[in-house]
C-alpha cells in the first residue's frame, strides 16, 4: 500500500477515464483533476499513469490516451466502496453547484434520482407512477429511462432498467444560482390529512450523515403514498432548506418560474423563525419544505415491487427527459 | 384544539401525574413543571387541571390530589407519539444528565438500552448473549430482565419480556461527571477484520435526527456480530463523542476506571485533529470510538430472533442488573 494521498489520486484518475466512453490523454485527465480540486501537472499525471498500467487497471492505445481494463474496474469499484464514508451533503453541495438550468432559458442539467428496477416490472411500474403523476404527487412528469446498453455514465445493473427522476435538491440549485445561500437541511416523513401537510414524523438531517436520509426512510417503508392517492391521508417524503428571510419574495419568484418548467413540489416558505409542520428554524431563516421526486417511486415500492434508489444521484440534462 | 402553549402544559401535567403511583397535589404539580423549565405557579397548575378534570382525563381524590384516568392515558399516548418529532441528541442530553453512576462508590444509576423479545426466545436469547459476552462482545456482562407483570416503569408488551443493557452512552454520563465537556456525535457501522476495527462504514449523527442511528443500522440489519464471534471479520456497532483534547488524560483515567465496575468497549482515544477509522475530528478534539451496548442484541437479531430495541432509553440502577 502506497501513500493515501496518492492512492486517492490513482483512483480519482481511474474514474475519469472510466466516465469516458473514448480514451483520455494526460492533459486532458490534468485539466480535470484540476477542475475536481487537485492540484497536479500533466506530468505528474503521466507519472500516475504509469503505476496504473503497471497494476493492469489501465491501457494505453498509443497518442490518443488511456481506458480503463476490466480489473480497473473492479478495483474502481471497491475503492469507491472502501471511500464511501462520504458524507451525503458534500455530496449534494457538489450537485447544486454542477446543476445549471435556466429558468428563463428553460435548458441546462437537473438533478435526478436513479431507481433500478427490474425489466419485467417496468410497465407496471410507469403505470403506477402515471397514476401518481395525475394525483398531484411527485415534482414533475418527466423521467427518462436508461436501458441495459444505454450509452450513458448511470449504471444499469444486468436485467434492469434505471428511472430517473427529478430531484428536489435542484430546487436549492435553482436557488443557488438566484443568489440566494440556501441550506439543505433535513429530509423525512411528512403526515398527510385531507390531501394537506399536517407534521413531520421524523428528520433526519443531511448533514453528518453518510446514508441518505430519504433512503433511510425508504429502506424503512416509512410511506404510505399509495394510500393519499386513494384516500388522501397517509405519510410522503419531504425536505426542507433554509434560506435567510429576507430572502423570501427572491425565493417565492423563483420557485414560482420552476413551475414553468414543469418543476413543482414546494409546500410553503416560512417567516423568520417559523416552526413548520414541526421542523425548527432559526430567527433571521426562512424554512421551505418542498415534496421530494422519489415519492412516485416509493408508491412503485408499496405496490410491491422490489426497488433500489439511489435519492440525490447525478445531473443530467432535462430536456433528454420525457413526460410520462 | 386550545393554544399550543397550553395544550402542551396540559399534556406535562398528565405526564406528572402519570408517573406517580398516588394521587398529586397542584403545589407538587407546579414544582416538577419548573423543575423542567415551565414557568408556572400553583394557581395556573390549578386552572389547568380543571381543564383536564372536564375533559375527563384527570380525576380529583379531595384533598390528596388528582390520578389520570384510562382516558387520559390514552390521551397521553396519542399526544406523546404525536409530540415524538424530538431530536435524539435532546433525550440523549436528559439521560446524561439523569446517570449518577459514582465509580468510587460503585453505585448508582446508568444508561440503559431495553429490547422487547418475545417470551418463548428468551432463553435462546440469553445462551446467544452468554456467547456474545464470552467473545468479548458487549461492553457489560450486566443485563436485566423484566417480565411482563414486574413492577418497574419499564413497558413490557403482552407476550414478551424487556432486556436491559448497559448503553455506550452511560461513559458520557461519565464523562460529564467527571467534568469533562463531552459531545456524543456519531453512532456508526465498524468494519472489524482479525478482531481489529478497520474502518467506520457509515455514520450517523446524533444531532439532528428524530430516530436513533443505532436503531437505524440495526433495523437495516447492517451488522454481522455472529460471524465476528464466528471467524473475526465482520460489521460491529460503535458510536463517537469528542472532548477537547487537553481532557484526554482524565477521560483515560475515568474510561479504565469504568473497567472496575464492569463497563468497557472503549476503542482508543485520538489525538487532537485526528480521524479515527474514517470518522473526522476537529483541532482541539479527541475522538473516542466505542461498541454500542445492543451489539448483543444485534448478535441475538442475526440468529433470526425478532427483537425491537430502543437504544439510549431509559436510567437503571447499576446494582439491580445481573451477570449474565
Amino acid at each position: 500500500m502506497t501513500d493515501p494521498d496518492i492512492e486517492r489520486k490513482l483512483i480519482e484518475i481511474m474514474r475519469i477515464i472510466s466516465e469516458s466512453d473514448k480514451p483520455v490523454g494526460a492533459r486532458n485527465i490534468a485539466d480535470e483533476l484540476n477542475n475536481r480540486g487537485y492540484n497536479i501537472g500533466e506530468r505528474a499525471v503521466r507519472y500516475h499513469l504509469r503505476i496504473l498500467d503497471e497494476r493492469g487497471f489501465t491501457k494505453k492505445h498509443g497518442y490518443a490516451g488511456r481506458t480503463i481494463t476490466e480489473r480497473g474496474k473492479e478495483e474502481l469499484n471497491e475503492a469507491l466502496i472502501a471511500d464511501r464514508l462520504g458524507f451525503v451533503i458534500n455530496r449534494i453541495d457538489e450537485l447544486i453547484y454542477l446543476t445549471d438550468y435556466d429558468l428563463n432559458e428553460k435548458k441546462g442539467n437537473v438533478i435526478v434520482n436513479i431507481s433500478h428496477i427490474d425489466k419485467n416490472d417496468i410497465d407496471a411500474s410507469i403505470e403506477i407512477m402515471k397514476y401518481a403523476a395525475d394525483s398531484d404527487i411527485g415534482i414533475s412528469p418527466k423521467i427518462r429511462i436508461f436501458e441495459e446498453d444505454s450509452d450513458s455514465n448511470i449504471t444499469v445493473p444486468p436485467g434492469s432498467v434505471a428511472v430517473a427522476t427529478l430531484c428536489s435538491i435542484t430546487f436549492d440549485g435553482l436557488l443557488l444560482k438566484g443568489g440566494i445561500p440556501v441550506e439543505p437541511y433535513y429530509g423525512g416523513t411528512l403526515q398527510i390529512k385531507d390531501r394537506d401537510p399536517v407534521k413531520f414524523l421524523d428528520l433526519i438531517s443531511y448533514n453528518g450523515t453518510s446514508i441518505d436520509p430519504i433512503k433511510i426512510f425508504m429502506s424503512r417503508r416509512s410511506t404510505s403514498v399509495l394510500n393519499i392517492m386513494d384516500t388522501g391521508e397517509g405519510t410522503m417524503l419531504a425536505n426542507v432548506r433554509y434560506i435567510p428571510t429576507s430572502a423570501r419574495e427572491k425565493a417565492d419568484e423563483i420557485l414560482k418560474k420552476a413551475g414553468l418548467s414543469d418543476m413543482a413540489g414546494t409546500i410553503t416558505i416560512g417567516g423568520s423563525g417559523e416552526e413548520l409542520f414541526g421542523a425548527p428554524a432559526d430567527i433571521g431563516k426562512s424554512g421551505i419544505p418542498i415534496f421530494v421526486g422519489v415519492n412516485t417511486i416509493a408508491a412503485v415500492q408499496e405496490a410491491g415491487i422490489k426497488v433500489n434508489t439511489y435519492p440525490i444521484s447525478t445531473i443530467l440534462d432535462y430536456s433528454t427527459m420525457y413526460k410520462l
